[in-house]
């Protein structure tokens, strides 16, 4: 007993994959079950909602939340019942034999009976010539991180869905016009939102709009953006196909990115995970077709909007956070009924 | 179009049945999206979460949150963005034809273009000889609600889950005694509850054992309690099968069950929307096979324990409420988009 026991000691009961909210809860739960999780905080500690300023529709707040200190909270809470919190990225895992292994983006070498995957969806770039010289020097994908950089100047946000007016309207704040560039005619964010851009008076629209290029350099940061557009829409694939688009280069101070996310799963690639076209995991429903965090490799568990291309809300996470951490509490358990007779059978 | 204006304008865009964590996670996430959500809070409002003291991981809370404190804190919330409240019961449902027409106990009847069903699930009852008459006279299905009228009693707790032995943990603070009941030889309770509940040296446990009646009256509230014991568990089913039982008739000021819950459904009986043999509520999978909301009626969207026998968490159900109110808003827009060419030819 006492070699399996040392075998078996660097094995961990569940590490999650991830410190946003899905992490946190399910961190919360895991410990709370004495599981003794450990939370790798992945390349962006704290997830999407640090990008975050307040967070007015999370249930218990009634005065809102601020992102950061959500996850402050939540980290405090999953602490508090023994969860551990290390820096560290998954870079590859092997989920084929058991236990797991997961390698680190720094070497180093992790065995858990379960895994959780709360690693998130991260924002996407536009494509436009330049952004990968500009980005961090003039472009960003986060205005609550950057506004405050673009006092006076003239930005443009590109995108058309919630985050896109939430950004928008974080930047009129600082800057002396924020433009909302959007390749079709219609917003794709909520009314409340749509309406709080539209009535802002900082706040400008360009419909049928894309942007192509960026101008500046590291030293002077970002100077202006090339546009494209045309009257029906996705300028770019129309100029594509040939159609005739306007182009107009503008001087601009500043471009944030709001077009969306993806989902953070190359660590999974070649595993048995079941990921879908963007890279989002799907997890399983039970026998009565009702919704689990399942993943195609048992043991393998995953939460909040790595697995969610749907809704992607703060307390959604929160909740399927939770549900993996049950999920992993009784796979674990069936886990130590059914190998243990194997365990002495092999002494 | 007056005459259409006039003949909608007591219809509602959603109305959310239920006023707990789910119900009002909708409701933040309807009134946000300026739906106007009417909340009918039913015979328990503000829910389960209300029966409970301290909760510990609804995920932003490090030092956890009073139940009646994250509802207070959640109604607030929702007020805050235009949802408003009216007590009341559903009594029964027509769902056939469009708008949904809902009955109240008290008669009255609503009309609504959507449905939310947050009416979570409630206490089930054992089934023993005179629980009819003594229910709320020293029998109670809820600890913190009626916990301090038991100082210095013995009390029972019927149950082997993790809402049972949250039962007598509370319990053990007022009582000399707290026997813990249960069918079985082993808790279905969760490690940590059930370590807590072991370590408690107030607490006792009564294994294989079931509740067949009670003593007492309604002037002096229960007196006793009569159990039944078989070694191999399940006693009343086994005298039912006319196996040896051991009867004793013990002396205790208090009973309270902790048996699990039935979902409050029965309003839906005979509509479309689909339930399981228990009650709860069937949702749908999208076309990826990722979990929605929505039940077997289109507009009709389930949130909460109502829908989930799996899980049961504050965080879980606040989730699903925001999800429910996401659909909603989605089905109202495609609802408008389809039926406005109608209204115009009607005219």
């Amino acid at each position: 007993m006492n070699e399996a026991t040392d075998a078996t000691a660097d094995v961990r009961n569940v590490v999650i994959v991830g410190s946003g909210v899905a992490g946190l809860s399910a961190a919360v739960y895991a410990a709370r079950a004495d599981l003794e999780p450990l939370v790798l905080e992945g390349p962006e500690p704290g997830g999407q909602l640090t990008l975050t300023t307040d967070v007015e529709n999370y249930l218990g707040f009634p005065e809102g939340v601020g992102g950061m200190e959500l996850i402050q909270n939540g980290k405090d809470q999953a602490e508090r019942f023994g969860a551990e919190f290390e820096h560290g990225t998954v870079e590859d895992a092997t989920l084929a034999d058991r236990p797991f292994e997961l390698e680190l983006s720094n070497g180093d070498r992790l065995r858990t009976r379960a895994l959780i995957v709360a690693s998130g969806a991260s924002a996407r770039w536009v494509g436009a010539e330049n952004e990968d010289e500009l980005m961090g020097y003039g472009l960003s994908t986060c205005a609550t991180c950057d506004g405050a950089f673009h006092r006076g100047d003239d930005v443009l946000v590109i995108g058309g869905g919630d985050s896109a007016m939430e950004e928008a309207l974080f930047l009129a704040k600082f800057a002396d016009s924020v433009t909302v560039v959007h390749r079709r005619e219609e917003l794709r964010a909520s009314e409340i939102m749509a309406d709080r851009a539209r009535d802002n008076e900082t706040i400008e629209f360009r419909w049928n709009t894309e942007l192509e290029a960026l101008r500046g350099s590291q030293d002077e940061g970002v100077t202006g953006a090339t546009l494209v557009s045309h009257p029906e829409g996705y300028p770019l694939e129309q100029a594509a196909n040939g159609a005739d688009v306007t182009r107009e280069t503008v001087d601009v101070g500043g471009v944030f990115y709001a077009i969306g996310h993806t989902p953070n799963t190359d660590f999974l690639a070649g595993t048995a995970v079941d990921r879908d076209e963007s890279g989002y995991l799907h997890t399983r429903t039970d026998d009565a077709g009702r919704a689990t965090t399942e993943t195609a490799v048992e043991g393998v568990f995953a939460a909040g909007d790595v697995a969610d291309p749907n809704y992607q809300q703060a307390i959604t996470a929160a909740g399927t956070g939770s549900m993996a951490a049950l999920d992993a509490e009784s796979y674990l358990e069936t886990l130590e009924r059914t190998t243990e007779p194997a365990l002495e059978v092999s002494q």
